[in-house]
């Protein structure tokens, strides 16, 4: 059973994503896991299975938010799910659920969770994927980093994100 | 790590319960986590903490659903905490995201999730607590059982109701 | 536009009324408009759509919030259509966003909206439909009225419900 | 009351907003108006306000989606407010009702909604604001625009945006 003291870190990415992309997944899964902190993810394909893959292979724990309402659409690798019926909504219960989180990879989907952790005044590394540009009037930023440990460094702490 | 088959059974009552309810609740889930259910419930105290707590002394997985957005406010034997900041609206997903509800003990809000299970044609025990008029034009009710074997029973198959 | 000051009152009932309940509804409907309530209901057939029509013959304003994201399967009353996505969790919408709420008919959706108003401490009329048990621990009840004018009156202020 | 073929147009824009910007949301929400629009927005200050005034004051509707439960926090410009209590997953909700958008200004939030809706499908005008760069894997874009005409055109149709 987890701590209070448990992290919680989205690990968010297109359902259709090339190998290289699930392979940087499946990394930040597994180091998040030995981490010991829970994976929250979207619960599909792509970087959210790979991730799920990676963390469950290291002994981990990943919460699975779906947007249908068939718990039966989550990866199998899922130790917990949770079929929201929320549709993309459930991009914000998982923002609102996590401590932080890691981006890989592009698409609008992560786009937006990657703007709601900001919103929320959560830290957001981006392993690959959104470079955005200066937001007018926003001083909470993204931090852009180059490898999976210095993704999970960056949201779990006592990590130099890149420049 | 859940397999696709695995049933996920709400639990809800009060946050403010009796001894005997709390009892109820404790037996129902360790009764749940034995027989392979993952465990759901509101994530707080009185019904939902005994639940949690049965459930986790038994070996078994509970999934808390706290209406608020911290996860610090949820009760220590969740093992996976989800904080939805929906307010009462996680009743609904809590609903959305099981196959079968047991209720123990009154309270408006355990009202709200029977009536939205019936409503989704969910099976809903009733151990003690509504016991609700005929409703003009509905066909599916609640099983109104008397034990926590019975409640169960009822939720997980193979079980006979009282009449 | 509505002023700060105008009541948001819900009036809820099954999609699937009969004429005696969608007459009532369409009374309660042009009641509340007339008194200046913007009427807020689930934008469906029945009691929602006879609501609606109540209202909007009577000069009122009408919002509708549907479950599915097609506002094209809103009533042709509703002055406003939220097209939610939010399933049934759009219930629960309705409730936060009104001032009090009247239920007429009976049905699971409409009981999960009555618990949740109840819950929420916001008055709810039942003119025709669910009678409830005593609710352990619930001081808050529902108030029993026999007629529109009575349902109006016990939700705008000044009315002596039934006993 | 509004027909089924009512368009409903998102103006989305920061809280806090300078002048110019302000104007130009004021600007946009008059002509969505008089083109037969129902404009949605936050409900809040800066953008949303803005554009709910010129809106209502060309005769228009303006839905307002409020993050809080609490209607009395609707600008006084709104036509019909919704208390979503959802928190930031209201930008969602805004998303779902509406038909396309308009994004003027940046900041997270908005960001979330221009991110969604493109997720979603929905036509997208930037009138001054994020300019994203290429996402991989995503052939919707948002259509950037250099004045409100500009924008009612492009999201109402029959407009050529900007290269």
């Amino acid at each position: 059973m987890s701590s209070r003291a448990t992290p919680y870190i989205a690990v968010c990415g297109p359902g259709h994503a090339g190998a290289s992309e699930r392979d940087l997944a499946r990394r930040v899964g597994a180091l998040l896991a030995r981490r010991g902190a829970v994976v929250v993810c979207g619960g599909l394909g792509g970087v959210m299975a790979a991730c799920a893959e990676g963390a469950t292979s290291a002994g981990g724990t990943v919460l699975g938010l779906l947007p249908g309402d068939d718990r039966g659409a989550g990866d199998p690798h899922l130790t917990v799910v949770v079929a929201t019926g929320l549709g993309e909504l459930r991009n914000g219960l998982l923002v609102t659920t996590c401590d932080a989180l890691v981006a890989i990879g592009g698409g609008w989907g992560t786009l937006s969770e990657v703007a709601l952790a900001l919103r929320a005044g959560k830290p957001v590394a981006v392993l690959r994927g959104w470079e955005l540009p200066e937001a007018a009037g926003e001083t909470h930023r993204p931090l852009r980093v180059g490898t999976p440990e210095q993704a999970v460094e960056a949201v779990l702490g006592g990590a130099e994100p890149l420049p």
